[in-house]
């Protein structure tokens, strides 16, 4: 069955559905029982959106593992994150999965045609974000979302940003990508009036402390408008992004 | 005038406005100079949301000073936020503010009539986190939201949260409000399928290190959709969640 | 001699055992001097559980100096915790223990049979806090408890932890075994009725910190009944629940 | 009705109690819903322990409809924590609770008679540590158990600490509350062969930044058995020590 | 005798001066032993400025004492940092300062005629950070500067800051006060080609951390030609901004 | 009996001493039990120096019940530190001690004649530090040491610091307390041949950190010979320096 | 065009040029987009200097393609920080860049001719400062200033500072490069009358956490005059000495 | 001339060297400059002690250079500190060191004879304190002090540290070596009457952070007569305990 838990629930209140049956439903085996991991086989029920891997600690062989699972269970496409290019090859002679070296992702499956409310806008501040730029592209691209790629605009060359501001206006949601002092997001912030999902990056050294300064720095902003994720979770910031840019009358 | 910037420059591109009557339109004093402060006059112009103070660190003077700018330049409603019940009478004998002492907020005008897609549902896990909840909740009344309150619902009784499991579910979108390990964000964070954003508040002692503890485990949520703001911000949740709850097709 | 010190004492308050005899039996050689290590020759006596060999920073020398040490003194079984593939490759040569890779455990001697008051069940919230979850699970087993092992049911899927309800309340003893935020302790403390001891591990990245969010939030559990031991030391919570697991009355 | 759910459980499984009666008994009001807080009516009932509030961050009138709301749905005892002497005056006038004015705790109801499996052994490092002590105590006695108090036997001293030794070697379960350095903890935990809970203070100035030098050692211990709950969280140590002096076979 | 320790060591090198008569000089009562302070009487004489008192954790007859000694010594005019109106109200009964309330500093003497290469330009990002942006102005005025003050321009509108575009670029030295995330000195440093010196401030809440998320934020800025104090410290970014404006060819 | 641990070791070992007999001595009270505390009236006698009262988190009631015990046990003279100046007048209505407010320290009995090797002499930054400084300077005084006091030289005028260099070449050990950077303990270490005791101090602002910065400077000191007490403890570091300058061929 | 900003702004002020020829001007391409970096062809024009690739994160692809798009723009000299040996001698294949091993820099074009206002003198505190140092060197040469290396003189052996004081008396701007516990920084600001920049680095260990200890001891520095930059900022560090070399009046 | 300072000073009051010479003596090149490093000459003059070579950072042909200088000089014994077995191989070839792996430690020239007041002892917790405990000893050995080794006694088996009690209460210094909670310290520091010098060591994981707890918790010892040095620091430990053991009466 494929029915949202929601429609489940409708069903159950409008009684065209018993409790019985819709208890078998949800009972029926929500995800598989491999030993080392449970394999969500709902979360597309449960969420609407993709099942997603996170390939970081897991061998070759237990992603493999739980991608047969989610096969079986009917899944796609499927998204595997922190995926390292020698474990894409293991999982590659496995199932046809698409991989991205510069945003460490594999994916299962077609890339489904954008069906959000608009473009998600992604900023950089400099050029070494873009492996965390580029997981949250890829990951967005795979939710259904048309994504807008603006690279290397930090606020040291304001007239590199400002050069883009009909786009940054134009955006349904943007992504800000920065590391070092992290002053992208108050800036981009003020100056939209969409959602900011702000990434810290871990880039910089010294008292950048692994991304510390710019996540304090994002959490901080003057700018209203801002939420923020984990360091370099690009993944984390494009899922975000994408359930707002669905967002629909409820 | 009272155009927004998209307005304006959409005007520009279509020819119906000149360059120079634009420029003028947004040169046309922005903001008003205070000398200790320059209140934006051009706020809801840009961004399209009701003018802030934010009283901390501001004497009743500078309150008072800064809503005259502003009302002279007919910005309303006007939210007055970190605003203590001692400041709250001063500013009162100038101006018809409303005051909430537990969320240290105060209001000149009206609240508008809702207009967003669905409901904001505030959620915390204890009685303590009350004031940063109703910071949230006046906030998004006044930006126009309608607003439901889940309070005292923390993991550690699972089945109070999960007997608002329906509430939850209807949410358009979600402010988690939680202090001590902030478990809250991750455990709705995985029920629901809208956007939540999380506020770790300064609620704990001892190794909850005034609200630290909450922020890096709600960084850390294993689920995702959920960003965050800083400690005890119950305003910068709401504003987010306003403008999520205002998306539209662009 | 192999009376416990309490047998001892009791001895000498009964006037079985003069005061002479018992303190010879104590000065009776109690721990062996290597140089570089002092093996304790009566923990048995002492405090009733096996010798343990923290392996970390030891050469395979150092190990099996300590092992010969031990075992001429009679003692068995003996774990070897943190132990390479290459060190128990090395001492293997030597002592024929048993060596587990994902636990990093070396084991001299059988496994005790179980003689607790119930079942250790060992929950974790992903498959990368499998290598901790597997040390605490065979530091258990070797000090005579059962173990049962739920592992992958981090709170993002609620619905993943709550099929184990049952297996939950039957337990004895619960290590709660997770990263990232480790909101999994918190829930689970507030299902059950039995003590629960979490562990923290590194697992996660950003402002994971290396375990540190998973620490504090942990210890600022909301949920009463659990306490905590160092980030990823499976070790040390095996050894509290099987302490606990082995409570009688007195 | 007053079973607990093992024994609802229990009771389904031999068919004594179809599953309709048993969700009925569930479903009625497991909480009261105070819009402020929702007390739990159903803590007995599922973790087999007194209903506690926490104070702190609470008015007089909030813990007042609280105990109102509890003593309705039949609890008692009732342990309030974190309580201040004039929110216990206030208290007072509504409820006929006794205040410990050094434990910060009021409790309403009698003690019950001790039942658990032996003593609950308190020792302190200073004297600057009794308020943290004596909340432990107090809440270990409301939970059921006889509690020796061994107070200011820091390890500076350790003729002291050994002293008590045969104190320590009786006891069931050892709490061990110290700040400053916090080493009582490791060298009670390699004396005595019960669990230890470890509660660090925030007492000591400096360099032992508010108890975070005590929570690191005492999380570093090199004795095993040693397992720690929050800085200065006395009640959480007494809970899970209780937790531990009622094990019982499974 | 008036001369400097380079024109002292000058005329030792040209021989119009005994190295015996130099060191007479130097040992000549360099600073003045109060026991519990001992004032420096050669500092004019050594770096050409006037003396500081810094009046924290000073009592009023220690200030008195000090300024007593320093008179005597000729030196003025004398500022006093960090002075509370009540121990300004105490010291005034002995020496005739000034005292500015909003920059907790005292003045005995005139302030100098503005000899510098230029303007110094303080700017701050919000109202809140007076304080210490009129330490940095009562200071660089009182070290023979001419001050320009640009206030609440923060990033956030970034409009209020553009609009002040042409008096950054004329400025000689700028002084960035900032608190919250601290943009403020990226964004500055980006547009100017004279030095800025940055002071975080200790505005903000939860995750400022008492203004570490600001400091962190501007030691990473990423613009170039910013150096930072320490936080709150306008009396030191004045002195730099000072030193810096009297720059002459060497 | 007066011998100390030593003299009675001496004794059984040469056989004028029984085994009994030593165990006699040593078992009779060596510290008395008041509940609350367990003052230590032996010290003397296995440390040979005076007994201390942390006077912090104690009441006036208790202190007074310590000295009580402590003067039944003949221990003269008594230090008691951290006591406020309203405690210590509560105790002087039960004991005759001296209080010196800028140490906040009181003392039973006379000052011993000094018997070290030499002067320990007390350095510190600024006036600021007077506070540490004096509570090294009494407990110094105390124990039987000849102090030289030398405040106020900081490093950032050096010539004050050199004005003193002979007085700190004479010196037995000097005891270093500054705040802020905690440079001078370096700049001394490197100047002298004796040991140094560095004490940070709290006294400093913003990235000061209440004494880190002091501290971890101090800890990282270029200059060998510095060992480093806790933050603001000129108790501990005078301790230390009188035992060092009772040093004694063994 | 080749006039700076300052100076088309004052060719508007003075009606020697339109506002349209120099927004022209402005437009014409202010920086190149290269999509994954958009290197700034307008530095030269709006700050006067150099440009500088930050070499960490980029490709030697990435920094070959900048090149090309900056010398096309006919910037020169280009320096290239964080530039690791196999990086630079892949972009020696394509552009006659000279490399600087121990500063890790490489530079394309020549080194101007010093044009400041006097001396850069670069101070250490040990030799494992000098990469630190000579990036600070080799960019302060190449932005044209001369300079003057003093290595190895750590306040722990004083008279190696104070035998170079008139090298330090002579400079124009000194940078103070020092790990461990950064002393060097006050002691220098305090003999000087000339601005400091002081870098800390990350020589050390232990409790020099990387660096932070310098860092903290650098921004408490008691000697005024002093100004810091991000550990391990070498380059920051010289960026920010010359500008204040080239100070000249406004 | 191989006076020390001290001696040269006596001789200038009494006459027998006039000022002029002993002038001389001191500015006779008292260091060598290699550009890199600055060698200090005049140490054991200054200080009574053999010259120190921090290896850390320092390449083998340096490393050289500096004892090139300093044998030119006539200094011998010199120590080379956390010197690699590589660079002790390439230094070999130059100068005929001995190398002491464990300890990471070369030396040129002979071990003196012992000439302190007694035993240095070095107490460690456990095997892994090893490396830095074997740095100690070889330090203090050079040094010209007799050690004592008492390795593996951490206080989780008090029994293995009592039977040592007889050693250590005849050390005339005690340096106590322990990672993890470093308990060592003051339980070492509750025994003894000497001074302990504790040295914190990175041993341990998790929330051990690198050696931060055992050093917190050693800077809180609530036992009198501990001081600290940095993490691992075992040559600085040594060089204390070394000064401590060579006082004499001044």
């Amino acid at each position: 069955m494929s029915l949202s838990i929601k429609e489940l629930l409708s069903a159950v209140r409008e009684g065209s559905l018993s409790v019985e049956e819709a208890e078998r439903a949800l009972r029926a085996k929500p995800f598989a029982d491999l030993g080392y991991a449970k394999p969500d086989l709902h979360r597309r029920l449960r969420q609407g959106v993709p099942e997603v891997i996170y390939g970081a600690g897991k061998t070759p062989e237990q992603i493999v593992g739980i991608l047969d699972a989610l096969t079986e269970g009917g899944q796609e496409p499927i998204l595997i994150t922190r995926l390292s290019q020698a474990a894409a090859e293991a999982v590659k002679t496995k199932h046809p999965i698409v991989y991205y070296p510069e945003a460490r992702i594999g994916r299962l499956g077609d890339v489904p045609k954008p069906d959000g409310l608009g473009d998600i806008v992604i900023v950089t501040g400099g050029t070494s974000d873009l492996p965390v730029a580029e997981e949250a592209a890829r990951t967005a691209e795979t939710f259904g979302n048309s994504v807008v790629r603006v690279y290397d605009v930090g606020v040291a060359g304001l007239h590199r940003l400002l050069a883009q501001l009909d786009t940054l206006l134009r955006a349904s949601v943007i992504i800000c990508v920065a590391g070092m002092e992290g002053a992208l997001a108050s800036v981009v912030g003020g100056l939209v009036d969409c959602p900011v999902v702000a990434v810290p990056t871990s880039v910089g050294y010294g008292a950048a402390f692994e991304g510390l300064a710019a996540l304090l720095s994002m959490l901080n902003s003057c700018a209203s408008g801002v939420s923020v994720v984990n360091i370099d979770n690009g993944f984390g910031a494009a899922y975000q992004a994408s359930r707002i840019n669905h967002m629909e009358r409820r």
